[in-house]
């Protein structure tokens, strides 16, 4: 059977490797947001963007959105250019390019309605959470961006815009009933599906974050003269934390939790003194806010039983809750759809462990995302990879469930 | 009884006071080496000598030595000016006064012999380790301090000794045979004396410090996508390895001995990534080099069976490896024979758990030092502090064992 819509695999690879040269850091990028080299990748992606029939428009938040000018249906596909510091080289960018190749094929082609393509601003999170795809749904005020920074150098997010060139651009919001739906795509960043020799992630939701803060208080003193029975010593206090969350924690999760302490922080942080103060950055993933719910219980008493026993107080700051996002069961389909041509019985239903823009866009449409194998689970690290087998099933699967999209919302 | 050598508590309160002006922070002193503060200290130490009897002089690392013309015996006394940051007020001028004041009373005696008096620069450590009073004895190479930096900003050593104007100044060294010994006062900094109701320490030997930088190497990746059970996570591994050392150590170490993490550090640090790499920073303190010996083939043993075990990779590496200091046995003597006057039944030998001056100058001389108490066992930070009759009754012990070590000198 030929292939209804021809993805050129080697056009699609050619253009992650050019994305690739911007910020080049060993074999993956170092392409923070608003970075000069962001700015080059946003360029060269509008650049593009007139060859798929698409006119570019920047907005004033780094959001790049190309529109079609054709009738019929429209689907909104996408994802982000900009990367975390000294990352991988897929992540962000085989959305976009396959969004791009979507469009260049599906655009061109004899079906009704058009792909449009967008490349959201700081998925990483550089200056804050979703900046972005959340500015597009209408969720970003002035003020937050004005009290935004960069979480690497402290650099103001406003002055960053402006040094982009983007301070006279207004930010575009998403116009309701233009898009039949979003459609993203992704490496995983995890092994499940290498572990299962598969080919294809359909997402079922994208997991929720809720993140704490957690303070041990303590007595600072000499490392030298106070004697190991009096001590009030909060880093150690920390570590008894952390391993008694290890204990606990697998009696009550879900079977697809994830938790991290991220960052420790003893102050003051010198040899010969003892923390008098103890920060850990403590992350929870689920798609099932009830179990959400039940892990913060348990580090609560963890927390409340730490303090009663002594030395050193403890309290539990909570500083992010995310709900789960859940995907268009339609889109979904229309993704299975397209593994059964392109890839069969090479799909999975899975959640997604990672935040994505596509939880923003399901806010105001119905939103899907799939995923590609990433080699070894690695993810936010410069080794980050995917075969170019992989890469290329993956754009047909893309392209083909944008176009199932389509033809189901002509067909109503 | 009449005492012999009358100190006037009222002026050495008012000289620490004085002295306290200098970098004042709440009810301590920020007054780092080299800084504005410091140097303002310096210069009042050395406009102070001369009512003692006293030519002052500073060198090119900032030590100040106040000598006498006087002939006789001399004994060397002092301490330091400098603080740690947003530090004490008495961990170092403590010293320094209490010299002076021996100074003051008798060199204007009919004693044979003279007290001389010197503020070592940087025992606080803000570019190397006992730096002044290392240069004095010959132990710091012109290399050593072209490569040292603030630890706090960076700022090189070379161009702190510039901008404080002593670039021109020959570092002063100790002339052989000139001194019959060298006492030094101290806060204990520790609760030792204020627990056992005692006025004065009497110090038997100064600990040797051990330190380690202990390494965890695991695999950084997301902290969303990666599932529990495949993960390689150094912060995790680095607190198991504290909880270990807690458990172990206790069963192995001396009466006296003390551990501290003073530091860890994630790699990369942030909320949403597993750390792939950690840090620790370890201390270990025993008068008992064979303690310490002993400690750290536990820890040795503590990294292979984590290793052998994983997830993740461990290295120790030693980084400072300092032999205990014994105090002279005579100067032990000649304090406790002080305290038989001033603080009768008040008196404790006991090590000191902290680095000191007096662990430089045993090198070339026979030295001993005194501790007064500490509130709270407090230091190295603001709130330390010690009552006025402690510091009183502690310059009077200091004055006479001063006096005791002159008159066997000429006794021979």
């Amino acid at each position: 059977m030929p292939k209804r819509f021809e993805v050129d695999g080697a056009r699609v690879l050619a253009d992650l490797n050019a994305l690739r040269a911007f910020g080049a850091y060993k074999t993956g990028v170092h392409r923070p947001t608003f970075s000069k080299e962001h700015m080059q990748a946003l360029e060269w992606l509008m650049a593009a963007m007139p060859s798929a029939g698409l006119t570019p428009e920047i907005d004033g938040i780094g959001n790049v959105l190309g529109r079609s000018d054709r009738p019929g249906p429209r689907l909104l596909t996408g994802s982000h250019l900009e990367s975390q510091n000294y990352a991988g080289w897929l992540d962000g960018p085989l959305g976009v390019i396959y969004a791009l190749e979507a469009a260049r094929v599906l655009n061109a082609s004899d079906l009704s309605g058009s792909v449009e393509v967008a490349s959201w601003s700081d998925e990483e999170g550089h200056f804050g959470s979703l900046m972005g795809s959340r500015s597009y749904v209408g969720a970003v005020s002035d003020e937050e961006i004005d009290s935004a920074h960069d979480r690497t150098d402290g650099r103001a997010m406003r002055q960053a815009i402006t040094d982009a060139g983007l301070a006279t651009h207004p930010r575009l919001l998403y116009e309701p009933g233009r898009h039949i739906g979003y459609l993203e795509a992704h490496i995983e960043q995890g092994d499940t599906l290498e572990a299962g020799n598969l080919k294809i992630g359909v997402v079922t939701s994208i997991v929720g974050i809720w993140q704490y803060e957690v303070t041990f208080t303590g007595a600072q003193n000499h490392a030298g003269t106070t004697r190991m029975a009096v001590r009030r010593d909060a880093g150690l206090a920390l570590a008894k934390f952390c391993i008694a969350i290890d204990e606990q924690f697998p009696k009550v999760c879900g079977p697809r939790t994830v938790w991290t302490t991220g960052r420790m922080t003893l102050d003051p942080g010198a040899p010969s003194i003892i923390p008098g103060e103890a920060t850990m950055l403590f992350q929870v993933r689920d798609a099932d806010p009830s179990v959400a719910e039940r892990l913060e219980s348990v580090l609560q008493s963890l927390a409340a039983d730490f303090a009663r026993r002594g030395p050193c107080g403890v309290s539990v700051k909570r500083t992010r809750a995310g709900a789960p996002a859940r995907m268009d069961a339609g889109i979904q389909d229309a993704i299975e759809t397209a593994c059964a041509e392109h890839a069969p019985d090479k799909s999975l239903r899975m959640p997604s462990g990672a935040g994505h823009d596509a939880q923003m866009l399901a806010k105001v449409m119905p939103a899907g995302m799939l995923f590609v194998p990433s080699i070894g689970g690695i993810s936010h690290h410069w080794t980050e990879n995917t075969s170019d087998d992989d890469i290329v099933t993956g754009a047909r699967v893309f392209v083909a469930a944008s176009a199932n999209l389509l033809e189901r919302a002509v067909r109503g």
